[in-house]
């Protein structure tokens, strides 16, 4: 079966999902991101690799941050920009999403980076441009539903990386509402693929997936257990409309049981990282003193999120 | 009496309707937008033409759809471009419309691209830009009330004349709802100054203006009688509020009387082409069969649309 | 005390409030604007000065003006401009402010430009950023809640020195609700920095602040009183929620006892001009014939607006 991912010479050409991208495409991936951190450092933080290149933000579902940081990364490599908060729009007056692909197509787009809440899109998108012959064009999801979430898991390896050289011998714990993140799904593949010694799926039974353990994946109920000797620890946002509600007796409650407190973070090894994907809940999901703490390495991801996504667009681009 | 659309030279110095525009300057649109063409099909699609001038996407009425066409135009004619959402902005502070104008006017821009759910409010701009003496700044109208949209009429006409070189012997159907249509206005008009052999109106009683026949067109009630020996077959769209209530009995019923069918195309010239200004409703004005068929040019109009608009905005910067 | 919007070397850090800026960095500012009145006026309308650099435009309020016109400055100096509109975003999802900014610094971002509903917002991300060792990040205010909008200081400081070049004798009133506005707090810091030789608070009681003579205005109740013999008068937009209610009987009223009429405009110097921050009321606190007259400065200090913010910009980016 083809990979909708990668071209006929198995270079990217969507980026879709970690699930099902070669490890060598992903270490490619980061090794290029390296070359752009630099470029958000200069005094003209430009370069001209996506100049004259039109970049669609197709946003189904709201989410600025994200939306921001494919904006910077665009317009860094040079291309033009154009935001489309299709909720407001066509969709809206019952133009089905291929129809609107089609349109944007033919106003000849480069790149569409896809934001929806249906877990699968993207891939549809992916499909329907090969099915018409427009491989040229490029797909980057930025979070389908449930699903995925490539490039935070992209950019969280870059961080494993930058922080613990080495995947071997590594052991990660994944806390929180698994169930409910495309970050967890994205980040359990890539540290998989990548050879990482053990990751841990660490969460109450209500916010963990059934199928959870058939992703190679070790489960804690115990949050102590769950990240004691770790090496790398991250820590999921818990959606406010899980705080009070069937699955979770309330957000203090939460914390007692699973948010990340210093007491708690002295159980895993000393030089221990602690990642986050925004926005956190100070006092939810992690105490602010380890939010702030040196150990905290959760605005580096977000430098390094920029460096990732003018990667994998350059990429494209490029291929 | 003056044509506010054209300067002391007979030039074109805004674009307002289509209705009062000289043959000539539509064929002198017409003739750029041809040069246009492969600026969007080049690698870096970008042309000098605009640098440093300021647009304005001044939007009373949200519709994304046209402002991505125009914004996309005006990037790749490396303008600044301004999106104003002004349907949440000073208006709603009791700011007038012309106070609004003489704003944007200060700030030093260069054209706006105006959005208005009032028929003539861009003729009201432009009037008032020529009366405080600023007739160096642009209006193009992007929709105006049920009155006019002509840059949608301009492409539409690049799109008939690519496929079919010539007006003088063309028999066009426009079917559907032509009461509410901006497009059909500005498809009439083009059409007649253009030189059409024939133009037909085509739909129930209830969606034709009661003096459509004065405009110079043939109207038909049957979609048969209408589309038979057609060399063009303009489907238009039915706004989703028609579609049940006083003026059709429902979507379904419309679809049978006046869906555009394999059937019912089959009684059109061979080589007949179909249009539709999108976004479509598949199964309501158009089946499905007929929008991905050979005969079906629409997304060529979506192509040839961003070349117009580039073509109208760099001419009026130019005069 | 450090003062929070100056460096080391007393040069502009961040433009927080004109309260607190000292004599020569106003006067550097509005010279600074002076070279850039120019730019706006070229035929390509952009120099280079920001080229590379991210201007972030964070609004936890809505201003589709005031956006605007920092936009404008931003891309004329060709700055990448990114527009958040916060109220929609991660705050709503129950993030802190701190971590807003700390992530967009973390993203690289050169300059925010902050809107927000609350008094001393700015000021609160100056500190952070100078607690956090980022004092290469650059904040300008524009507007927090009652207390200060000092680009529209310095605007109406640029109008004012435009047309009567200097301030040592001139007799100002500002008219209006003063209670309520930001501009009306940073103008009076201004002329009393800049020397004015009068200002005065023109208004009824309950919208004039309890301890205004503390600024150092003189307070009339009577706008003939107010405006008799002045250079400059500058009005204050009424809000529509003042109108009617408690403070005010209702608008009518206001513009019989307050509203700027030729009659009462005859009171002042004969070379008066009359200032308005916008968007305008017309017929609630000025009438038209004033606000389209002669004396109306009004749409220059648009036009001065955009260059004073270029200038603003450009010096924070330049220390």
């Amino acid at each position: 079966m083809r990979n909708p991912q990668l071209n006929a010479h198995g270079e990217l050409n969507h980026l879709l999902s970690i699930d099902g991208l070669p490890r060598d495409v992903i270490t490619h991936i980061l090794d290029t991101a390296s070359s752009f951190l630099e470029v958000s450092d200069r005094d003209v933080k430009k370069v001209p690799l996506l100049r004259g290149k039109s970049v669609f933000n197709v946003f189904f579902e709201n989410s600025t941050r994200t939306r921001t940081t494919f904006e910077i990364a665009a317009k860094r490599l040079s291309a033009d920009v154009i935001n489309l908060d299709v909720a407001r729009s066509s969709t809206a007056k019952g133009e089905t999403l291929l129809d609107t692909v089609d349109n944007l197509v033919a106003m000849h787009a480069d790149m569409f980076v896809v934001r929806h809440a249906a877990s699968g899109a993207p891939y549809l998108i992916a499909e329907h441009l090969h099915r018409t012959g427009r491989d040229d064009v490029h797909v980057v999801n930025a979070g389908d539903g449930r699903h995925a979430h490539p490039t935070q898991g992209l950019l969280d390896m870059y961080t494993i990386r930058h922080y613990k050289q080495d995947f071997a011998n590594l052991t990660v714990a994944i806390v929180g509402d698994i169930l409910h993140s495309r970050v967890a799904r994205s980040d359990i593949h890539a540290l998989t693929t990548l050879g990482a010694a053990e990751v841990r799926a660490v969460g109450p039974q209500t916010l963990l997936p059934t199928d959870v353990e058939r992703m190679g994946v070790r489960v804690c109920h115990d949050l102590r257990e769950g990240v004691r000797d770790c090496d790398v620890i991250i820590m999921l946002r818990l959606q406010n409309e899980r705080m009070n509600g069937a699955l979770l007796p309330s957000a203090r409650e939460y914390f007692n049981c699973y948010g990340l407190t210093p007491e708690v973070l002295a159980l895993a090894r000393p030089d221990a990282i602690v990642m986050h994907p925004g926005p956190m809940n100070r006092g939810v999901e992690i105490d602010s003193d380890v939010a702030d703490g040196p150990q905290a390495v959760i605005l580096s991801q977000v430098s390094f999120g920029i460096a990732v996504r003018m990667a994998v667009m350059s990429i494209l681009a490029g291929n």
